[in-house]
């Protein structure tokens, strides 16, 4: 790894921008193919979203993305195809779900809510059950009905669709802590995209059997940096890209002094990000458009650090649930071995936009006032409160993705990845399968690299895609 | 007016960044008020949105906005303040609709169609009004059902709220010719916003009485300029602002080869535009999730040119509604003499943004196709059409205006204006009156140098606004 100050003139067949899993997946790939690359990052650091905190011992906490979802995940795959495995999510006892200060127990499949709302909110779940089967996971602009899927929020449909108080509120908190956007943001074909690439609504937010099940052995961020491994001599970091040029046979990337040339670029940026670069000449209207209407979902994640998790002995696995709560989620996220005990608190959708605004203090106070409401006054006192505010962090601007505002997937879709001369897009928002996800961020650099490898075989790139999009299931 | 070249250290007490009406009002503003400033603009010509190009004998044809709306609005006061007078538009005769290849002649308020179309979209529209009134024009996010008018599409409000096909293909039209954007990508409480702006939801695509009624003497363009005269010697074009440095007491703002340092600035572009450039340190997450998430509209302004305006002796006005075609307005855009004769065609909405992906050649044979079937052979002939795409201008990206996707104003808007540290807003969009508008530009022009004196003598900007903002009526 490299500091670009140090190299400030490259060349390369391939210049890949960001060094997330879409970045780095997307340089190992190439260069395996027999392509000379270089890896630019604007940070520091290597791997985008993910990020780890060391707490001692070798231990890690997560600061970033988290969960990987089922074994069968892209990103489970990938991470045992280089010696790292997975163990699971804490989930024994009983969940705490809370509505406007009420606090109660639940296990098994739906929480403690009244019989109407519970029926209520299953056969909505059903529906969008349903629904998300007839959207094509590669292209859910041809869905039988995305025109109408994707001219309402899924704010709407649920005012439509749901007839209880307490069924919208359990809905609402599906859309805000599962893709840290409020259901206004986003449209309902989008919800439908995004089900399927968790393999299914309900997974969505779940552990067993669902999204949560499982994380990396030492922490995502550790499974980037294992990835990064084999593209170390071709990383840059400290290299925040401004402009690109691409007229004729090169592409010239360029920043704060200095130069990469190449013959093609992959942007593995999230789409926002990709479009706050200066290109010459400018993107097509079809895709500026597209990167003027993404936009980064709003989340805030805590994690408090106790000597122990204590919430396991009250028999509790240490997940709320909270319509009506700044911290609208909480989970478990405690070492394999239990120690310490570590909570994560999700402030997400509207809540981490409001939060964003108290002062640092404010937020600590609020934050650790829900956690004592949730699990006693020992939950108040950690002894470390980590705040990372992704909307904060000028290189993401959100998180947990990018998500797709009404009528994005139908008047914009292909442009997520049709490449622009010898501009190729990757990054977790660039597939619409397993959008979002570490999954998807994988599956998106393979896709870019493809494209690339394919142009000089003339072989379609769609028949050396890997295998199996559309089975796997995602995580996040 | 210089280049930027020739002078590239500049220092002014304060920088204004683009030179369209808003930034043009503020420079003359804060230069009145004894200010030094420096207008920087990065295309070679000053205007932003307006544009005029000569057809001899000192007439022009208007590529950009064009219409100032009635005689009170703020841009028309502003045009009078400067000798520039308004003329009316071509409004004898009959107007057209095209239903679906159904040409019918209509007069008067409302076009021919089924009763039970007129009705439902009467009582649509009523309703619209009534809704409005209750939308502070000042705050559109205060209204006493923001959050629920903001968090669904005026697509879902029109399907819920309309019952005839007629009638809700109508009021696509209204929002996709009024507004150059889809009715699914803009929140009812947007429509509602705008409506307000231009005096009324009628008025929004009404030549007598609304806000095509009049336009500028010599074209829009022309104002711009006569407006810039007073500040040529602060003008510097060619300069394409990168970045701003806004940590301690000064405001550094850099683009290529070029540092204009000032104690404060003022950013009169659209908001979109704004999102594209690296502040230092960087924006704080609420108002970058702002300009993540507003986005320009989809227009394309084409302009035929005749010999004599033949509809006019057909007895036609030059007017055409369409729901269906990709020309989904026409409009007489006629010099005040009636030589030579020209047809505006607007492709708006979702026909912009297939129409763009055509060739030039295939652009150019759908837009004559369909003025001749609107108006005969003839109108398929030209001797000139000009096409305007301005989604593809990369210092514009989008037209009429930037919009508000469902949630922007509820969870974002006063992030629209609130000046982050040194740096304060300006553009049509930043005002919630007048959106989008000349009038708008004007307006909030005069509102960031209010703030920026008001800082001096220690008043609260709104106490030296500009006068009754909320009674005038807009144009375009």
């Amino acid at each position: 790894m490299h500091d670009i100050s140090e190299n400030p003139r490259i060349e390369a067949d391939v210049i890949v921008v960001g060094a997330g899993f879409a970045g780095i997946t997307a340089a190992r790939e190439l260069k395996q193919a027999g392509k000379t690359v270089a890896l630019l990052e604007a940070r520091p650091r290597l791997g985008g979203r993910s990020l780890s905190r060391p707490i001692g011992e070798g231990k890690v906490v997560e600061l970033g993305c988290e969960f990987n979802g089922q074994p069968d995940s892209i990103s489970a795959r990938t991470g045992r195809s280089v010696g790292i495995g997975s163990h699971k999510v804490y989930d024994r006892g009983h969940r705490l779900i809370d509505d406007g200060g009420r606090i109660s127990r639940w296990k098994g499949m739906a929480p403690k809510v009244s019989p109407a709302t519970l029926v209520d909110f299953g056969q909505a779940a059903l529906r969008i059950e349903r629904m998300r089967r007839e959207v094509p996971q590669d292209a859910p602009w041809q869905a039988p009905h995305a025109a109408r899927w994707d001219r309402e929020t899924m704010y709407s449909w649920t005012r439509r669709n749901l007839r209880t108080r307490g069924g919208r509120a359990l809905m609402g908190l599906m859309i805000e802590a599962g893709m840290a956007a409020a259901p206004a943001d986003v449209s309902l074909l989008h919800v439908l995209n995004y089900a399927n690439g968790t393999g299914g609504f309900r997974a969505m937010t779940t552990v067993t059997g669902g999204v949560l099940e499982n994380r990396f052995d030492g922490g995502s961020h550790g499974l980037a940096l294992r990835l990064a491994e084999s593209v170390a001599d071709e990383t840059y970091v400290g290299a925040a890209v401004r402009r690109i040029r691409h007229a004729g046979d090169k592409v010239t990337v360029t920043g704060d002094g200095f130069e990469a040339v190449g013959g093609r670029v992959v942007m593995a940026v999230p789409v926002p990000l990709a479009d706050r670069i200066d290109y010459d000449p400018p993107l097509p209207a079809y895709r500026d458009q597209l990167s003027q209407r993404m936009t980064m979902g709003s989340a805030i994640k805590y994690l408090a650090l106790y000597d122990e998790p204590f919430w396991r002995a009250d028999g509790l696995t240490g997940m709320v649930i909270s319509p009506t709560s700044p911290v609208r989620a909480t989970i478990d996220s405690c070492p394999p071995d239990g120690t310490p005990g570590v909570l994560t608190a999700f402030v997400t959708g509207p809540p981490a936009r409001e939060l964003a605004q108290l002062s640092a203090g404010g937020r600590r106070a609020v934050v650790l006032g829900e956690l004592a409401r949730y699990f006693g006054p020992r939950a108040g006192r950690p002894y470390e409160l980590i705040e990372q505010n992704w909307m904060a962090e000028p290189y993401t601007r959100g998180c947990y993705h990018a998500y797709a505002p009404p009528g994005l997937y139908t008047e914009y879709g292909p442009a997520l990845r049709e490449p622009v001369g010898r501009i190729h897009w990757a990054g977790a928002e660039s597939v619409p399968h397993e959008f979002g996800s570490m999954s998807g961020a994988i599956y998106s650099g393979r896709r870019a690299a493809t494209e690339i490898v394919a142009l000089d075989t003339g072989e379609r790139p769609e028949h050396l895609l890997p295998t199996a999009p559309l089975k796997a299931k995602g995580g996040n």
